[in-house]
């Protein structure tokens, strides 16, 4: 499946220069020193979950896809690597006619990771691997904190549907990719536009506090949005006195008034003011949403107040508190000399402090218990054992070149779900705490 | 001067979906209402600083102006809109013809700002001003907390450079504009490509672990690298044994080695070590080049070690530690009624909790002491007080709708410096504290 089966409007420009200058140089020295077709495998992992954290989420794995399918060096790139004397001849020579030819398998997204899980592995020659570590890592890296962090809100939020708004809090292509990742991580809508564009994420909108101020009166206001938007849409009720909006609100919509949104206060206190007072109105079935700086703990305790659906902005799209995984993309193996078919010797940086690397191309697996309920997060070196060998997490995403694992977004969030159920229960818990498997090395 | 008078390659693609989908809906209803050209007020403003920050730096005003000239709706975004019944056919007519013909105010880029600094103004009908609340948020959010961090890096780091090699830990494009940010907040160079091609930033790069494991001895990986890039390169020396790194790389380089990467370990104690034995070896100029998850304090810490420079990743492009910051895009003023020509009348929403705003249409100026040293945010509805008319810290934009104030972004860069050199000297310590300005309002 492409993009294109998607219905997506795709196009992604070269994401060639989305690439730290040492990748090219490190290309040069190794076209030169005849080191580089070596048979190379990159692996990519998390050293550790950011602190009390226990489990991260793989998401970004489709863009990942696209950014690889799109690394490729134009005459305009060329022109300014040249112009620019970062690289000789012979090595824009060897870019001009480069697209990615090796194999990546990975994690599927919306799977969860832990520390040392080997989320995703890139095999090729050296030159051609080497070149996708910085979009590899700035893809996963990014989407993939900001889906850890809608993951927790998601079970926070329980039944309770939760909408992305954190555009305005984060770069505007930024807030594209995190509507994504929140997506995957449990979300159900999102209020950006470029988002529902791109990915087909259902999009949603209610209205600011300006709407409001820029009529004469709050009723003009509310008058003006149910004219057009008829009466199921969220009226906004915290710009002056709320329980004068909510009156104003049910008079000018109806007892059919789809919800209002507070977006400021004590939130529990007014959500229960606000319904008791719908109910006295006859507005039993509006809905109360919530907003105003939520995270996944402000969610949790509202799980008490009767609020129908969260909007989540900043600390979404900044992973609440951990903006960033710490992925890295290492050299594990590679081969042992420059003859063809040579085979693959695992390689490591000597560990000094805490940047530990374990070398050699592994699988991973994920042992269940007798409930099925996971117990560990496996990974090896040898051979599979036999009572893992259908547990296995890497799918092949990359074969020969050829993106072999384009899936709707739906189905990565679908598995986020199913990954996370079979997590013992401790990893929904919002507390500080350790990873909630184990990784064993064997 | 436009952006292809700077040389640069700017091909903006539109950035009229980078909107929160209620921006639309208001203007529709605004447009049914009558409301819709009403004249209208919006600022861009801090409540707060992030929490013990001194001082807040603009970045992302030479962004804004790019996203606002490319806020266009074409025929696929309109298309999208109507497929989703977004909105309704008078709007999408009106927006088919849209471009922003305000004006916009702002403080130039680089310039320090404070809690309820009038950072931007936009003024224009409330539909073409409504429109782009969210993406000026997006860009200004993000780029102003990158520079912010970066300039408290630079304070640190001193007369020594900074590279910026943030890309692997943001989003790919954030990381375009993460270097850019950074330039403006003191930073020297960066290793992201895209954000040499885009802003002409100088890129620089040095060589990973890999390239050393790739090869069969450190030896061989030091030869390589010297024989393409020549002795000015930058060898890392951490990946096995530095002490013996260190003597590989002078003997295949030469005492004209460029420099020494080191990225792990006790970077104060081994960068010592390093000094001393490149000394011993006649390599008195070769440069010590640290990196390894740095941030303001690291570098602060290293200030007494003999350090050349600094590579700085992960903390920078997530603000260290302030990701985002808080700014917000509200009604201050709008046009009493519909009649052609009326007086503006101040607007905000009531006081509910933190969320306060101040209505009206403000200037600000920078009140100096006696020495020139910066005491004072002081912020006005009125008139401007005489002895503040030249210390005014608006400036236009964009004049009906035509941009009027782009610049290279060394202006930026450079009126940082000299707006951080003028404020009291507790402005650049590293501790917590409080804004180094307090805010007059008058």
């Amino acid at each position: 499946m492409n993009t294109a089966d998607l219905g997506l409007p795709v196009a992604v420009p070269s994401t060639a220069l989305f690439t730290d200058q040492y990748e090219l140089t490190m290309l040069q020295a190794a076209l030169r020193s005849g080191t580089a077709d070596r048979r190379s495998v990159f692996e990519v992992f998390a050293r550790r979950l950011p602190e009390g954290r226990r489990y991260g989420v793989v998401a970004g794995t489709g863009r990942v896809l696209d950014a690889v399918e799109n690394f490729r060096f134009d005459e305009t790139i060329l022109g300014f690597l040249r112009e620019r004397g970062i690289l000789d001849e012979p090595t824009l020579k060897w870019l001009a006619d480069f697209r990615f030819r090796g194999d990546i398998w990975g994690y599927p997204e919306g799977e969860v990771y832990f520390p040392g899980s080997p989320i995703m592995r890139v095999e090729g020659t050296f030159a051609e691997a080497v070149l996708l570590e910085t979009v590899i890592l700035s893809i996963l890296n990014h989407d993939s904190a900001v889906a850890a962090a809608a993951s927790r809100m998601a079970v926070a939020a329980g039944d309770r549907p939760l909408m992305e708004m954190g555009a305005r809090r984060t770069h505007e292509l930024s807030a594209v990719a995190a509507a994504r990742a929140a997506y995957v991580g449990g979300f159900h809508t999102t209020s950006d536009l470029a988002a529902g564009f791109r990915y087909n994420i259902p999009t949603v909108g209610t209205s600011a506090h300006a709407f409001t101020l820029l009529h004469d009166t709050e009723r003009d206001a509310f008058t003006a949005q149910v004219d057009t938007l008829g009466s199921g849409t969220t009226l906004l009720v915290d710009t002056f006195d709320v329980t004068e909006a909510v009156r104003t609100a049910v008079e000018v919509a109806g007892p059919g008034l789809g919800a209002v949104r507070i977006d400021s206060g004590d939130l529990l206190l007014i959500a229960h003011r606000v319904r008791q007072q719908l109910d006295e109105l006859g507005a039993e079935k509006t809905k109360i949403v919530v907003t105003s700086d939520l995270d996944e703990y402000a969610i949790a305790s509202l799980a008490a107040a009767p609020v129908d659906a969260y909007g989540v902005g900043t600390q979404l799209v900044t992973g609440s508190g951990h903006p960033t995984c710490s992925m890295v993309y290492k050299l594990v193996a590679r081969a042992e000399s420059d003859a063809p078919g040579a085979p693959l010797r695992p390689v490591a940086k000597k560990s000094m402090g805490a940047k530990t690397s374990i070398g050699g191309r592994k699988w991973a697996a994920r042992r269940l218990d007798g409930d099925g309920i996971a117990e560990a997060e496996v990974v090896g070196t040898g051979p599979v054992p036999a009572e893992l060998a259908d547990r296995q997490l890497q799918v092949p995403l990359v074969s020969a070149g050829d993106v072999v694992a384009r899936e709707p977004l739906d189905a990565a969030r679908d598995r986020h779900i199913a990954a996370r159920a079979q997590l013992p229960l401790s990893a929904t818990q919002l507390s500080r705490g350790e990873a909630v498997l184990p990784t064993e090395y064997v």
